[in-house]
């Protein structure tokens, strides 16, 4: 059925391949002067290879060779080398590939200042040494009492998950580590005992546990816990067995198949390495570690209409009274979205019939990882016209068709939460992204005061009320890449009715705007802004309108951190529901790998790309867009919290673009008139 | 496939059946005192039998006999009567049914006050009249006009398109038709004619012609235009033949199917008469020829749920310089919403499989009218993860499921909109309410000044600004009729942090409220609201919370009219994205047949359910939902509009009403775990 020419060209976007990894990682490792060990088990203390990843030519580069047949862009890659034995943090690009030559520090080039080593993600170098300390200097010690209070054993033991930030200001790094029975789906089964570790050091023999909190009472040590213990001043927790109500395991049997889509004609679309091609549609993608899915020169009808659209950042931020959450704002990129797209379910995730692509990465491991079936691309029926008239009044006649859309998916497992995530290309000439979460709830052990953050969802579990803030990058090109920011909205004006001017009645009026600078364009939550918000080029279409693409955000986000707070900085993206800034290759990311633990001094902040309040007025635009929802969990949050409802995305839509509808041009259509 | 014992007390909200139409019709017919006549051309200055739907018995009486063996409620009908000749609209309840024995005239009881002739609903016999008139009063005295601007001859008509409401004040009935080219898709063809007629008295001889717009010109009578226009006085629109971009034959051949559900072991849901059954939901429908689809005693394994889930209004305010449209505000109940749920096409309004069900409505007619395939039942793949888990941390498994959902769907086409309607019943136990909108914008000629009121979107044509609002109801009987409205929301608080009670931070904390009276529960517009708003037992689940059903709204709208318009009353319901109200038999529905025409005395003012003000603690609520979307036609309006993103809702949802997601009970789930 396909029909169509891929574009060649597109390689330009595709990540690197397994053989480019090793040749970067080889090279980097045969760099004897930086002594980097590309072993997953390297100590905090070494130099440790913890990323490699697509080193993205600038745009004006790529749009040389796209547009104009200028040499293709020196292909390169960035590595992230933790340097554990001077204590920083450097971002090196290699190149050229394949067969490197040579590498460049850019850690200053990028982000303007040095990265100090705590900054960094923790690998699973340092968590080994971490459970390693947790299991000599915590539950061995504690063996009594964690056996009286929750069966531990050598063969039953508790699984640990972390709470981020790693303390209150720049340089710390003292991690609260909640404690969880060891059932598949832990994240909701606390046991109500955490404990704050000091491993601010690259020597993990100067680590040390510097406050506990069982049963909701604070220790300062291990000693003064197990002291009272014996003596009797702790309220104790007496150990019960549990059933795993986390578990996901189906109650009922199946009693067959569900509805199933099937592609009678064969697909309509079609994948070539990193280039995808859907009737009138054409993009390329690829998924960085770090930020996860991007798709790039997205084009319909050969035009170009998306430079860029990808994931930036996913964030949380928690209440509770424990320790282990009370402080917690996730920042997902910094452990990398991407690095958790693993393989998708046939039928359940995606349908069986769908495409799935294979996805290679290097990320705090030895050696390149391949995830098999890790993106998914489909046609999907939605059930629904996407247009659709009938007549009975003077003429007597139906036209319509069926909204059938190309969805383009990956879905990430941080850790608790799951993120389903969409790129979806209508016959309509619109882009949604969207994003919903499923997965587990974050949870804490009840103890008093915690019902003020949230509700009790099992078990002495509560779930706690939390944000889910999601920022896409939206970098559209519209005729080009000098574009402006329109915006349209209404308001109702007073007005003499012309055939009886004595009568006045309010009507309502098109009110357009453009927003010339980068502060205007900033658009905060919780603030009225305009109702349609374009991005538009100056040329018009047939009927004298600038050609445009709107931006309808659909969003349910609760409050974003007060900017008081020092680590709001880390996260200043979420401030605006939609930001427009100038492009700029020193801007690529509204977040960075080093925010999370260092939200206080984030290498990124957001807020900067807007602080110099540059003219927007045909510049190349990217637009931020932040989405999300406002998450109290609830009894139905058990075993996992359902996609119905938790979500939300942007969708691009065509607005005076074309000239008419362009799907009055698809083969779907309909159409019925009397006999 | 399918299981389970259908409810045949579901009779109970069940439409009339044609045999019934005919037993009211022939009942009231022979009612000689009151001279009726049912024949669909019957003249404005007689007795016309415009409407018979059903009754609906009282709440209390329909619970007694659902949930307590009390005798089924008399089945009763609702007829409408326009007395053209003693100047008045009555409403009677005519049964029992079968074979009726009385009718009541229950005008006073539901409206509190007559209901004035000139509130009634242009009928087909007026519109024979007013054409009549129109071509003879209008286009026969303009031949050579109308010959040399438009082509108009005995062979080649325009076609009329009117504005409402039909005036300023209450009586009015002065309406502006606008004119189209007789093509199909006429609405967006608009010639730059509109003639303004009083047709305020039942008897046509005393009509008249008060206005004319002609290019952009006003006229005082039709001998005005001929005067001015044989003198030269008259800027004049020469014809020309435009092509038909209106038209929705698909301009690219078929090229096969596109994707297609099937569902490979039947049907997992069962229709019995007006009773649906699926999984674990059940539920009544009827339609409305007014307000449209409905359904009733929404049921989860059983458990009443919604008692009523019904369309109650589709508005629209436009704006124009045009007097065709410049005061229109279209209230569609009054038109008639269900009365347009035509035949839906299958593959392209609902999949091949669906199942169609007939409908029978009296309304504007001579005889019970059969609908053939009028609503459609279908299970639909969503094509996305309705939950899902993979963990690759301590316990490597895989749970999830697709989610496959329930649509029970109408379209209807009301002139040159079509509202496509889905209720949505999900696994989880979430219940959707959603409207798209497509079909055809409505239009204006392009004059000096209207580009301040909307985009040229065609030749000389301007697809003019305007809202659409879309009310519900939903009346959730949570655990029986006395319910609570509880808000939920989140708050940052300045914490001490416990551990380190010197250092403090931003802490998000659940706010909770109940809200107790109607005016507190009456949630405008444009105000902050809390963002979880729900409806609650004050019966806890397992984990002590109030079982309650949370209100999710997804909308676009634009502003409401200001409440200083006198047309404004008859909309009121839009001023609230949610309003609770306390129940009453006397509330039905938040519009009403006569407010199109009455809009500044309508029989039906929504506030006023609220300014009494009453308590709504443990009492039986319902919920009254607005949603909708601000539109700025775009040249992509042409032909149609799309649904993408043309659209909004409610979901509910269930929160802490449960004590864990249903849905882990699904046969849909699955689970993998290493070998
Ligand atoms: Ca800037
Ligand atoms: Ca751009
Ligand atoms: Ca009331
Ligand atoms: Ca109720
Ligand atoms: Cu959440
Ligand atoms: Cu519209």
């Amino acid at each position: 059925v396909f029909k169509g020419q891929h574009n060649e060209k597109s390689s330009v976007f595709a990540d690197l391949s397994a053989e480019e990894y090793l040749q970067v990682r080889d090279f980097m490792i045969n760099r004897k002067e930086l002594h980097i060990s590309a072993n997953a088990f390297t100590k905090p203390s070494e130099n440790f290879l913890f990323l490699i990843d697509l080193s993205l030519p600038k745009k004006s580069d790529v749009l040389g060779y796209l547009d104009e047949n200028k040499p293709k862009p020196t292909r390169e890659a960035t590595a992230v080398v933790f340097h554990g034995t001077d204590g920083y943090i450097r971002e090196y690009v290699v190149g050229p590939l394949p067969n490197p030559k040579y590498f460049k520090d850019v850690t200053f080039e990028r982000y303007k200042e040095a990265l100090p080593i705590n900054a960094r993600t923790v690998t699973i170098g340092e968590y080994v040494l971490m459970f390693k300390f947790l299991m000599k200097e915590v539950f061995t010690r504690l063996g009594k009492i964690v056996k009286e209070s929750f069966n531990v054993s050598i063969e039953d033991t508790l699984n640990a998950f972390e709470g981020m930030p790693r303390g209150i200001q720049s340089g710390d790094r003292h991690t609260w580590i909640s404690f969880f029975r060891d059932f598949s789906g832990m994240y909701i089964h606390p046991v109500g005992f955490e404990v704050l570790i000091n491993h601010n050091s690259t020597n993990s023999s100067l680590w040390s546990v510097t406050k506990l909190l069982y049963n909701g009472q604070y220790f300062n040590s291990v000693d003064d816990l197990l002291k009272k213990y014996e003596n009797g001043t702790v309220k104790k927790i007496v150990y019960k067995p549990v059933p795993n109500y986390a578990s996901l395991k189906p109650k009922s049997k199946p009693n067959g198949l569900s509805p199933q889509q099937f592609n009678p004609q064969g697909n309509r679309f079609s994948v070539n390495n990193n280039h995808i091609m859907y009737l009138d549609w054409s993009f390329a993608f690829g998924l960085s570690s770090l930020t996860g899915m991007r798709v790039f020169d997205i084009r319909f009808k050969g035009e170009r209409i998306v430079y860029e659209l990808s994931v930036q950042e996913a964030m949380s931020v928690y209440g509770s009274i424990t320790p282990g959450m009370m402080l917690t704002k996730f920042l997902d990129s910094s452990i990398g979205i991407g690095r958790f797209a693993h393989e998708l379910v046939r039928g359940a995730d995606c349908p069986y019939t769908a495409t799935y692509i294979d996805t290679y990465r290097y990320i705090d491991i030895s050696a390149p990882q391949r995830f098999r079936n890790s993106i998914c691309v489909f046609e999907h029926n939605t059930g629904r016209p996407l247009r659709r008239h009938f007549s009975d009044f003077f003429h007597n006649s139906y036209g319509g068709m069926v909204n059938s859309a190309l969805v383009f998916r990956t879905i990430t497992a941080i850790g608790n939460y799951d993120y389903l995530w969409d790129f979806i290309f209508y016959q309509s000439g619109s882009v949604e992204a969207k994003v919903h979460a499923t997965g587990y709830i974050s949870s804490s052990f009840k103890v008093d005061g915690n019902l003020r953050y949230g509700h009790q969802v099992a078990h002495d579990t509560i779930g706690n009320i939390h944000t889910h803030f999601i920022n896409f990058k939206v970098d559209l090109d519209v005729l080009g890449i000098k574009n402006v920011f329109l915006t349209k909205d209404m308001e109702f004006v007073n007005v003499s009715l012309p055939w009886m001017p004595e009568h006045y009645a309010m009507i309502p009026q098109l009110v357009e705007a453009q927003l010339k600078t980068e502060k205007e364009a900033a658009l905060r939550y919780n603030t009225k802004m305009p109702r349609y918000l374009h991005i538009a080029s100056n040329r018009t279409n047939r009927w004298g309108h600038q050609r445009s693409y709107r931006l309808q955000v659909v969003s349910f986000t609760g409050d974003h951190l007060p900017e008081t707070e020092p680590e709001e900085r880390s996260m200043s993206w979420a401030r605006y529901k939609v930001a427009i800034t100038k492009h700029k290759d020193s801007e690529p990311t509204s977040s960075s790998l080093y925010s999370q633990n260092n939200m206080w001094k984030p290498a990124v902040d957001f807020s900067k790309f807007i602080e110099d309040n540059e003219n927007i007025e045909n510049e190349d635009l990217v637009a931020w867009i932040t989405t999300g929802f406002l998450h109290i969990p609830h009894a139905e949050d058990i075993p996992n919290t359902v996609t119905v409802g938790n979500g939300g995305g942007v969708i691009l839509r065509p607005h005076n673009y074309f000239d008419e509808d362009p799907s009055i041009n698809s083969p779907d259509g309909v159409y019925i008139s009397p006999g």
